[in-house]
């Protein structure tokens, strides 16, 4: 059937033919044509659908169609739905909510699933408590491999994750995994104990989000359990819940060397209100950050007023200065999000920025002696040209070393080595490429005042 | 056992004892370890150990670790090791080296696998057919429950894939896939025909890296087969390996932002002078561009000699229009990158970037007017602080709007949009931003010369 039908069926409350359709098509495209739909044909559907189905397909529609929902069904009818909603994503969609709403919510909820949802509420932000699922199947050493097929069989479409499942003792600790194909090829009356592997990767539920990636890059794993300090199992993670992870580190990154406070949600449909809050902040701490910039000029006026024509290359300093910079900043700032890079490696950091400014510094030098004097305005004039293109030498030196050593300060003192962005870098490098600037113009031109 | 007996069983060549360790650690534990041993011993292990487990320790080796490996294997036993290799490990591996290498290391390989090999070899850079694995499982429809269970037990160890299977026609043409549990419920002489999902999301090989992640990150898949243009399954995708492609892309935009050609391969191991050839380009060329602001300042030398405290705020109405730029820029790349924003999104971003700059203007006018009459070396110049807040005004306005259009136009021309990065938004706010500034100080100042 065509999806274009789902209209039609659903106004003639043909929901047999409804669920054929449904399941003729990926339920993320289905979430896509309701979307379509007008907001009172969705509530239609909320309130007459099979609840299964709908918990699952709650999950794939935007939070702006969710709270719309929300605030058309009664609270019994959203605990319903909620209850049919996997759990991960029921954390995800209260967590916007306003508390005594959750609580109205939940208190529909039967109390063994609302003490899991407490329990997941409680995890600090982006640690991997707080992503995790908690739809998996747990199962005993001791049960055979009959009984497990069984297991299995009662919990299809309840649990999200079904390929893998967990072993845990009487107290929850996790003690190995079997996987589908193991109870699949083993002897009907074999126990658990013999066929399921020990040797389990786990990760804990209050590492950071951030590290949880960089295991699952690490081993190449689908899914991960998540153990909480005494190794008991409490929640399951998957690749492609890290894939949502990597994405939004990566953003956040992008953002704050940008010199924005991170945005959660899309560009698109984040207010220019929100977005030019996170933005000012950044531009007005400049604002003064410059006027150093501004002290130095005025430092130098006698200079100036002697030679005006120094003042033309300010740019260009300005700019090499920073631009220099910011490229050892990105490259370090990625290289301790992916990379081995942390608060240890001043060293190997200095050494690699100064191997690599020495030769960009050189080409550049050669670059700007040559463009000066015989491309500009100020073609001819050695002295200056010198001037100007070993200031420009010194300063991508500087300025590549601050841009590689600052992330790793950043660490040390537990901050995010974003943060210390472009703007940051841009800032230091400008002031100290003026003081160089003029204090070799000084050194060399100052004969001529 | 302790990981730490390994380099004696290794000596005492006692490899029973050998596979008994392996087989209670993880392997990339295990190559860890394997990386901190003499690479006389590495060989040794390479030479003598069991060559499916070696085929599989091969690939969580350091590619500097593989390549010495290479150098002291002959072509035969090099050969015989990457047939035991997972194909797009294989591939990862020899697409580095010298094409008369790869042709000899493959002479040597069975003519179906070597097919598959070249095959994978002839994708284009960063498609999706470049970065897929081979081994995976095919079966036909009219086989029965029992037969497949077979099939799955035959491949036990040789596939990376094993809990989806694929069906595909006499043609290889894709017709639906078949999930271990539904083999493990079915009964046994049910044909896959009558269970298999025929509802299949699949990615075209040649599609670019980035749009199947977006495919990953939609659906929530942990697996996407990949088919060619007339649907026949070339592949097989895991999110696993869309975590490093998303990982990837995102160290890619930072640097290009930052001024950088990429370089795959993390930032301690990459010697410096490759990494000052991908940065100095870029800083060439902005020193011409840069010329640019040079010229803008030379021609208003009659002005700024009868006004030279104008100058003093060069730096600060550089720096906020790179730096206002460069937030909308980052903003826009992103949302291309991981939101829906496309090139036909050209209202929608001038909008939110008017939006924006409106207010982040505003508050920059009056931050400014403020710190000037107030705070700085030309406190009480109205006039003075007048112009130069307005220049700030309308070069925020400006600047976002030139970053937040700018990865567009690239778009609209197939270009990369990080490419178009803060050192070009830069250049380019930097030049409007002088010309407004000495253009309003004419106007308002003017009457003071």
């Amino acid at each position: 059937m065509e999806l274009a039908q789902f209209e039609d069926l659903l106004m003639q409350a043909n929901f047999e033919q409804l669920t054929v359709l449904c399941h003729e098509h990926n339920i993320v495209d289905i979430a896509e044509y309701v979307e379509s739909l007008d907001i009172s044909q969705i509530v239609y559907l909320f309130k007459h659908f099979d609840l299964q189905y709908l918990g699952e397909l709650f999950s794939y529609l935007s939070l702006n169609t969710r709270n719309r929902i929300k605030d058309l069904l009664t609270s019994k009818e959203l605990s319903d739905l909620l209850d049919h909603v996997y759990t991960d994503d029921v954390i995800e969609f209260i967590s916007q909510l306003p508390l005594t709403n959750v609580k109205e919510i939940l208190s529909f909820t039967e109390l063994e699933r609302r003490k899991q949802i407490y329990e997941l509420l409680g995890y600090p932000k982006y640690s991997a408590g707080s992503i995790m699922s908690k739809d998996y199947i747990e199962m005993g050493k001791y049960i055979n491999v009959l009984n497990a097929a069984q297991v299995i069989k009662e919990h299809e479409g309840l649990a999200e994750f079904m390929d893998i499942y967990y072993i845990t003792d009487r107290d929850g600790i996790l003690e190995g995994i079997v996987s589908v194909r193991d109870i699949l090829f083993a002897p009907d009356l074999e126990l658990l104990e013999n066929i399921m592997t020990t040797d389990v990767i786990s990760v804990n539920a209050f590492d950071h989000q951030e590290d949880v990636a960089k295991e699952f890059s690490k081993y190449d794993f689908s899914f991960l359990p998540v153990v909480d300090n005494i190794n008991r199992l409490v929640g399951l993670l998957s690749a492609d819940d890290i894939i949502d992870v990597v994405e939004d580190e990566a953003t956040e990154d992008i953002h704050k060397m940008g010199g924005i406070s991170w945005i959660k949600g899309g560009y698109l449909d984040t207010p220019a209100k929100l977005i030019a809050t996170k933005r000012v902040g950044w531009l007005l701490i400049l604002t003064v950050a410059y006027t150093i910039s501004s002290w130095i000029i005025t430092g130098y006026d006698d200079l100036l007023t002697a030679l005006p024509s120094l003042m033309i290359f300010v740019p260009l300093l300005m700019d090499t200065a920073g631009d220099a910079g910011s490229q050892s900043l990105a490259m370090v700032v990625r290289g301790i999000a992916v990379d081995k890079v942390d608060k240890t490696f001043y060293k190997q950091v200095l050494y690699k920025e100064f191997g690599v400014s020495l030769i960009a510094g050189a080409f550049l030098f050669a670059g700007n002696f040559i463009r000066i004097m015989f491309f500009s305005i100020n073609a001819g004039d050695a002295p200056l040209a010198f001037v100007v293109s070993l200031t420009v030498f010194f300063v991508v030196i500087i300025s590549k070393i601050i841009g590689g050593l600052l992330p790793l300060v950043a660490l040390s003192f537990n901050q995010d080595p974003a943060v210390m962005a472009s703007p940051l870098i841009t800032t230091i490098s400008d002031s100290i490429s003026l003081i160089i600037y003029f204090t070799l113009a000084t050194l060399i031109l100052g004969g001529s005042i």
